[in-house]
């Protein structure tokens, strides 16, 4: 769960059960193999129960799956409301084992427990209702595995604050989408909602607002859990040394001053790399964070650092000569990272930077880089290559920024293995990311940019490529997977003209 | 409040009661004369009464006022829920007169009463919290009415089906803005949602649902009702004869069969204008639409007519010569639409039309055209002075269609009077509104994709526009009503980086 383990694991999900015509669309994103029969069978919520298989390696009392159950009986049966029925439900199905009743027979295999949430997702998609609102199934065989281990979601609390019933909501369509990764990119220059115990005027004085627009350890924590309840880790994202003005609000030497000449402006630049306070502070902090955030990565940054105000400091330019940096501020850039990334291997954690700290920083001799997210525009597959020639892993972004306001198809039409290189260079692509910047999206918003457009990513990170690379193929299950969205209170937006069955009435 | 009649009418608004420090950014949009002083006075719910004053016109059992005065209430103290108070509120205020309580003294003057509706919003927006979440108003004197009587936003009915309460939330949303027309674009080609009782299959056949999508006439009278108690007219349109496939359905010989050759192809165009049953049903349908819509003025479309089908039929061509319309079909559009506004005409109501109808057709002798739209992008003011040389009243649309991904200062500048004309043709642009056109917006991204930016298009139809000719001073009063209307439950989407006091939880 709280690490970057491969999870090639397989599930398999036979459904079996009593006749007819007509069908979904199919599964969004598309499963690795999936036969499906036009014979129907009906889906009864008083007969169906999940039950643990007598040999599964996990029993009731495993809260992932225990959980899991109760969710997806609400979600494929959303008229039978929350709490009604539970009473009335054995928990069941699983781990090499399988469950009949007298209506029917699933069975679902996997090696992996949170592979079995992603199958209950699936086998949810397969369960459709006719005009009289029966439910019904196909018999259908799938075997299914992700194409790539990391399929990520990035959200930006700093530049509007995200309540927390948002971020939930959004961690529910990521599960449905079958993202496993909600990499948080929590605090930057305009605000530092993150409450530290260890320094409270973080959040006091860089946050929107020291009590409403922060996220105490407490709210983190039930972040975290409710992801790990979907199958989703947590990725922290702590940005520097740029992209932190709002940090110099409650931590007052840690920025750079700026000069116009002999004279300070009063602004400030990003962190001072020459203070050994700044390197104090940043080990406490990060200390305090990884202990917050159990995924055994962190996320540091490194993107767009601007060189001018350290340039037009004195101290820092004594720092550089007497370190013998000349007048190479991306040395002394290196030189910060390259402690931080020292920090962050210190506290057992494994650090992945934005594209600028390779592409800078390569050369530094004592830098122990592992994972490179890429998300400049322009080739990014020719920066792909270098990153994995350079033998890091890679995380793709550049073609998945959603808050640029392409369509779905555009996200869509990505081979992110499309490069000249080696298997093992292919191998070192562990994933990719869908990125939703926060300068135009707030709560207001952010469901309908994201959804359906993220799901295009979702595809392309889960299915196999050459199942899935026609548009038209894959429009119309696009646009049942939209409506299903909708019906589960998702406010995914219409990617054309048309209608679903239940439209949202949310508000 | 069914007519267009100049509604130049005047509210006074005064406001005097107990002092302090700090103020609201403004009113939205922005009145045409508002002195605020730093005076602050404090509100107390408890001690707030509306009273009709004793000399006013309008006195208890104004249904309309009565309404408003419980809706504001809840509107300016937001935390007060619903009906808690209301059995302890004397309704008051109005027309000519003024109350006074121990606690404050408001006056509220208007010759109109819908005017009096405006002013209330007007007055809710003066009210601001501190910290403590006690309510203020600063002492204020504000004379004020709209520029332009015409003030108007579009929606799409057919694209996408709207449910009503989208369209109340809607209505909601343009009475804080002060629009005051529902332009109910209600059937086009994708489908024909309202239920017509002489042509039930209009509906039955021609909505994406005849059950679940349709409009009900139950329906439109609340959407008519709704609106009327927020000072807002609804003017439906039935687009013809283009925009029509889903009448089609309905509807079996009104739309033209096209032609390959002899043989037809089994698609169909335009309505059919050879057709005398043509005539005949528009009239029964227009007949009863205009009984179920009171407003005197209903749109007729008009726009985009593809003469290629009607080209290719036989009939079609056998007809224009009998006419002597030679191989001009635009004559023969002309004919149709003649027809139809003669019918309109006969049933007492009044009809605007899309700009290709002046284009086309402003020869055709016995047209009497009276408002015409423009929308066409492109110098659009070229053409409004075109269409008031021709004295025609013109409503501007071109610069403010909303499903374009334009950010709020494009809308905002736009100056609809910088036409060469004598000032007989500037009285002619009775105003404009925004459109928002259905192919990518249903009720899950409406309202991000209306608000804040129909707010830019509200502001120019309603305030003066040399007090509102700048984009910087605009934009903190914008982003503080947008926070209004957040608070006011609507999903109006951020401006740029930052936060509201209260976010968005909407969901």
């Amino acid at each position: 769960m709280s690490s970057l383990m491969p999870d090639s694991c397989i599930f398999l999900l036979l459904v079996v059960l009593q006749l007819g015509a007509h069908a979904v669309e199919g599964v969004w994103p598309l499963p690795q193999k999936l036969l499906s029969s036009r014979e129907r069978y009906t889906l009864e919520p008083r007969t169906l129960y999940f039950v643990y298989g007598r040999e599964s390696s996990a029993q009731e009392g495993c809260s992932v799956l225990d959980a899991a159950f109760k969710r997806y009986f609400s979600l494929i049966f959303p008229e039978y409301t929350a709490g009604r029925l539970y009473h009335e439900i054995s928990l069941d199905l699983l781990n090499g084992l399988n469950s009949e009743s007298s209506s029917m027979y699933i069975k679902l295999i996997a090696d992996y427990i949170l592979r079995l949430t992603t199958g209950l997702e699936t086998f949810s998609q397969l369960v459709y209702q006719d005009d009289d609102d029966t439910y019904f199934v196909n018999k259908t065989y799938i075997k299914d595995f992700p194409r790539f281990q990391f399929r990520g979601l990035m959200l930006d609390t700093s530049r509007h604050y995200l309540p927390l019933r948002t971020i939930f909501k959004t961690l529910d369509a990521m599960a449905y989408n079958k993202f496993n990764v909600f990499h948080w990119h929590i605090v930057d220059d305009p605000s530092f909602p993150f409450q530290s115990l260890a320094f409270p005027d973080l959040s006091r004085k860089g946050a929107f607002h020291p009590m409403t627009h922060i996220y105490t350890q407490s709210d983190v924590r039930k972040v975290i859990s409710y992801a790990r309840m979907r199958g989703i880790r947590v990725l922290p994202e702590f940005d520097s040394p740029g992209h932190t003005k709002s940090w110099g609000q409650g931590q007052p030497d840690l920025l750079t001053p700026c000069y116009t000449g002999n004279t300070p402006t009063g602004s400030v630049g990003p962190v001072n790399p020459a203070l050994p306070s700044t390197y104090k502070f940043m080990w406490a902090l990060l200390k305090e964070v990884t202990s917050v955030f159990p995924d055994s990565y962190i996320h540091l940054g490194g993107d767009e650092v601007n060189f001018s105000c350290w340039k037009s400091n004195p101290d820092i330019r004594t720092f550089m000569q007497k370190m013998g940096f000349g007048t190479d501020f991306a040395k002394l850039e290196g030189f910060y990272i390259e402690n931080i990334v020292n920090i962050t291997s210190a506290l057992n954690k494994t650090s992945i930077v934005w594209q600028e700290v390779f592409d800078n920083h390569i050369q530094v001799s004592n830098l122990s880089l592992s994972v490179v997210e890429v998300w400049k525009a322009g080739c990014y597959l020719c920066k792909v290559r270098k990153v994995t020639k350079a033998r890091l892993r890679v995380i793709l972004a550049a073609p998945w920024y959603l808050d640029q306001p392409h369509n779905w198809a555009h996200y869509y039409n990505v081979w992110p293995l499309a490069f000249k290189g080696t298997e093992e260079q292919k191998k070192l692509v562990i994933g990719g990311e869908a990125c939703m910047w926060g300068e135009y999206v707030d709560a207001s918003n952010l469901a309908p940019r994201l959804w359906p457009r993220a799901s295009a990513t979702a595809e392309r990170l889960w299915s196999d490529e050459n199942q899935t690379n026609s548009l038209d193929k894959a429009f119309p299950r696009l646009n049942e997977f939209r409506c299903r969205l909708l019906r589960r209170g998702i406010q995914a937006e219409p990617l054309s003209v048309g209608h679903c069955k239940y439209e949202y009435e949310g508000i």
